[in-house]
């Protein structure tokens, strides 16, 4: 443990603050991670008290500096930072609350949770990741609306964890290749994971990385307040985003335990607490700021004062779509063409793909919704995710519409995640269904912060054919139906794909997955004058007289049931069938609607994918026409037919259940 | 299109055969991705005809060269080579069914569908991660039974996507630091991705950034002969792993499409192939190769023969263990000590985490089973994935038993995946379930190829605590059922802990998971004659007298079943409790003995997770305990009476029913 002698005692003392307030929390709690505050509270002094750009009565400032903490565990830091600054939402006592049941101050920093919490980490990397994305959204904006109302850095706090992540790879690439030179990433160099020290697990030189990945890199000593500074000024001026190498002992100030995994995830103990105290002459009682060190604190909680002033001032003369835009707001009427598109559709019997059907709904809306920013994982021309007002963003030219996440699905989700956060976009992305498995981190992150992210999921059962199992996703729609917080949407035609785009995009506090076809499939909906998909599940097609039995099918089976339907109707057996695009918005009907939907006759669920969770509608007593297992590869109609998942199946099955 | 003039012209040939079967091939079955193998045809004609160590008539030798494909849409390329080096599994008229319902020449390489494949590829990054696996396997077992029977290289071909998707730092960068020197990687750098050019969606320094993960690089022309074969000499002789950039032309030979992103994933078309043919001299009918150069290839074919003679004698020398070692065998007896610790821990009622228990099965069996190689992602004293016996492998000494995967999760799954694969080991790797997600393409393709990986995956529901909703997996348990080929283990106490691990390990076809707990767990099982955990699900107490309910729990949650019966007892009402630590195996039971177990009573399925899949063992009439959102950052014990997963309402829901 150094100090060094250029950093004054005040300033020392400010970061000694965040170290006791941390320490002492995690001590109360007799849980969380006083490593990462303890070896990052001087350069979160330096950031927070002179760099950073914030209003603590104003935590949803539009053009505020973002912050990410990357190393999520690492969450005493924020708390103390927000207290100490002066947030109105946090007070000592949510401090001595830490962890504990209903607490704003969670054990891993919860979005919406507390104010001045920019979003939710914990898994490592998706941080980094995300903070990308607020970084891109940040230029786009800047670009659209002017640097006047929009231009702020994203600073982020990560760990060798984060570095270590795969995902973060795929997201600084990008960062590197936009060139988000107002993204600044604090690396908490202090060569410690749980398991020990990080020689035993890695040997990359980072900064090379970063810097092949396009970023300019810079090394301090991480306990030195004037060379954090330096850096950081240094950073704010690159062309590039930059890395600063912070070279920190973890639990900096803990006698015995500092510079060992020993202090990273448990309480420091009384013992060395005490120990701690003397070693950085800290004479003052848990939760108890000296005064002096607190009024600095709270003076540089003050110091964007006036910038605030001067930004609100500025943002009111951009007008209305300003204003909704970074308050998330559709604009007025953004669904009429999208109205159009589904009359014109039943008219004209449309039959094409639902992932076809979906490039139609973007056609209609993307050039009434400014802030819909797509991509894809390079897979643009299979999700057609791209219509004929999308501009790719570029370095060069910030102001599109269109992202090439490049074949990176993991950071394409993180990235969402932080275009969403960021406010003033809302972001969809494309990719085969099957490889959402990549994301799956990056969705649940999405699900738990409650955030509007618009997976497009083209390809999305053995309809792919002859690319095979590897491409054919089978567990995917049980997969997210069992996940909380997500909606999963998987339309029969094109009225029902608008309907699922209009639900994804006006429900602002979810994510929505848009499972869709790689083959065409007729037009069923023969009426669009109410949003049935809003149900979750309706009657498609009533039984003439008496049920006998119900099919339930979703997207691409639909058409399957309604022709076994008719054909079942020849031979005098009446049938209903249920299509269910949305198995998440039918269980949140009345129990009177579902059963009215499900009616009393045996019931068949056919779907091209797991059976797994059928039986919720089905019962004991119904039947299930599904995959038991992986597909093959193959022509599409030649594997419907080998895996039993055919009109004459669904034919059979009523009959046997008759 | 540039032709390198130190390339003979038979060599040519030869490579100009596996384009033309390959585009053939592609043709005929009006699908596939004919960029590849056109453009790496030369670099595969040197390393297939000059420097891989393979037999035909032994397509699984154990000391042969390993290859991956990692790009595995260019599936058309390898099987051209199997056809032309003479493997008996593959005629021309495999070739010709190319990509048709059934045939050994899937869209993708299968593993297991044709001699020759040593993996299944596809979803992009994992063979390369996963041959990095195979890598580390060859030198793990090369140190403990002597480079005279383990001595070999793992080839990989790897595109663009391989390197964008973030799963490749991850291996690369534990490759560079395990100094893996006998992997070597061939990068198909053809500037081309589905999308467009690479330089649209990513601008890495490739080079760079794989020497700062420890790698050695070489540039080569991809199509010149004689500078790959080079390139490779060199490779060989290196002291880290590397990489080979291969500047190449996509589609190379292909006039107007070559050199563009219209011959990735698409037939050439009649006109363009025929315009390839006299590109290319090449005179001959689809599927026809001249005499001469199929003579050529069938004598690269036997290049080997003597060295794999010789290879038989030795490896006859080595005795028992390793002949079972390299078949995937286990020693006899190995369970002598798991047997003796379910007595233990009956005699003495041990209460203990199940990922303590686990820990318990691994001190007892890792002593005898030579060939299990544990690991974690970092957290080891978490994981509880050490024993006394373990040994971290490491770049100066690989005979260990413990490999430290780092905070690369989705690496683990692979590199578990090319340890598999490799033979000669069985990997289990730990980290926390909610991480899984992480990991989740790998070991869905372990599911898909139905190998032996066992993943050891503690802090297994709300019981985690403090650390909260991130940390705190709820979907998952149904995430893995829905997912074909894969087992989910929750066992409840130690001794269904040690079925668990017996079945794991004596399941050769198929991944497991075990899903574990953070908290200590009563013991409950009195007996442990029969692996009832091999049954699935079975009655742990029955009613005495005639059964009122039924209640099914797993893990942690069957204690808590068992206090509710016993206090339903007091109040006349008679239960059963019934264990079900694996639905997979329970859904293989008979019929007759699933309805047995199950009842006819009221069926309450009790679960610290999404309830999502429940109503196929209960019914529409029974009651699901269970999580219906996200969990909270708070105690456990306080955590779970918040989400009513408590003796209360499991004895509430029974009178409920009743």
């Amino acid at each position: 443990m150094t100090l060094c002698k250029s950093t004054t005692k005040q300033a020392r003392a400010m970061a000694n603050a965040i170290r006791f307030l941390s320490a002492d929390a995690i001590e109360r709690a007799n849980s969380g991670h006083p490593g990462m505050p303890l070896g990052m509270a001087d350069v979160a002094t330096v950031l927070f008290s002179r760099f950073i750009r914030l209003n603590p009565a104003a935590p949803r400032w539009f053009d505020r500096d973002r912050f990410v903490l990357s190393a999520g565990h690492g969450s005493m830091l924020l708390y103390s930072l927000l207290y100490l600054l002066g947030y109105k939402d946090i007070g000592i006592e949510d401090l001595k609350n830490f962890r504990r049941l209903g607490a704003k101050t969670a054990g891993h920093p919860e979005y919406g949770h507390l104010a001045g919490i920019d979003m939710t980490t914990g898994p490592l990397g998706q941080g980094i990741s995300s903070a990308v994305g607020m970084a891109l959204a940040e230029r786009i904006l800047a670009a659209k609306y002017g640097e006047d109302v929009c231009n702020h850095y994203t600073y982020v706090m990560a760990g060798d964890g984060c570095l270590m992540e795969g995902i973060s790879e795929e997201a600084i690439s990008l960062a590197g290749h936009l060139r988000l030179n107002k993204l600044i990433v604090f690396w908490d160099n202090n060569n410690v994971t749980i398991d020990g020290h990080v020689d035993a697990a890695s040997s990359v030189d980072q900064l090379k990385r970063f810097e092949a990945c396009g970023w300019n890199t810079i090394e301090v000593d991480g306990h030195c307040q004037k060379a954090v500074a330096k850096a950081i000024i240094k950073a704010q001026k690159s062309k590039k985003p930059t890395l600063i190498a912070c070279k920190t002992q973890i639990g900096f100030g803990a006698p015995t335990k500092g510079g060992t995994s020993k202090c990273h995830g448990s309480p420091l103990g009384a013992e060395e607490l005490s120990a701690m105290r003397k070693a950085l002459g800290w004479n003052y009682a848990p939760f108890e700021v000296p005064a002096g060190v607190l009024t600095s604190w709270r003076e540089a909680g003050q110091r964007c004062n006036s910038a605030y002033q001067d930004w609100q001032n500025r943002a009111k003369t951009k007008g209305k779509e300003f204003s909704d835009v970074i308050n998330g707001k559709l604009p007025k009427n953004w669904d009429k063409e999208l109205k159009k598109l589904k009359q014109k559709v039943i008219a004209e019997k449309t039959k094409v793909a639902t992932r076809k059907a979906s490039q139609m709904c973007l056609e209609a809306i993307m050039p009434h919704i400014p802030q819909l920013i797509g991509g894809s994982a390079d897979l643009a021309a299979s999700n057609l995710t791209l219509t004929g007002v999308s501009k790719t963003v570029t370095a060069k030219d910030y102001n599109g519409n269109n992202i090439m996440y490049g074949i990176r699905e993991h950071a394409m989700g993180a990235i969402m995640n932080g275009l969403a956060l960021h406010g003033g976009i809302i972001p969809f992305g494309g990719t085969f269904f099957v490889f959402s498995d990549y994301m799956r981190p990056a969705q649940r992150l999405a699900a738990l912060m409650g955030i509007r992210v618009i997976y497009v999921l083209t390809h999305d059962s053995i309809g792919v054919g002859e690319d095979g199992p590897t491409h054919q996703p089978i567990e995917h729609l049980a997969a997210y139906r069992c996940m909380p917080g997500i909606r999963t949407f998987r339309p029969c035609d094109v009225v029902e794909t608008a309907e699922a785009w209009q639900l994804a995009l006006e429900t602002e506090d979810k994510p929505s997955i848009l499972a869709l076809t790689r083959q065409n499939l007729p037009l069923l909906r023969m009426s669009a004058e109410e949003n049935l998909t809003a149900r979750g599940g309706y009657v498609l097609s009533e039984a003439d007289g008496k049920r006998r039995a119900t099919i339930i099918a979703t997207g691409s089976e639909v058409s399957l049931a309604m022709e076994a339907k008719k054909r079942l109707k020849e031979e005098g057996i009446e049938i209903a069938v249920v299509s269910m695009p949305c198995c998440e918005l039918f269980d949140a009907q009345p129990l009177d609607y579902q059963e009215q939907v499900l009616g009393k006759a045996p019931r068949i669920a056919v779907e091209a994918a797991s059976k797994f969770g059928w039986e919720k509608y089905v019962g004991l007593d119904g039947d299930i026409i599904g995959m038991d297992g992986f597909g093959a590869s193959g022509p599409a109609e030649e594997l419907y037919k080998y895996f039993g998942i055919s009109v004459e199946e669904v034919i059979d099955s009523v009959k046997n259940l008759l």
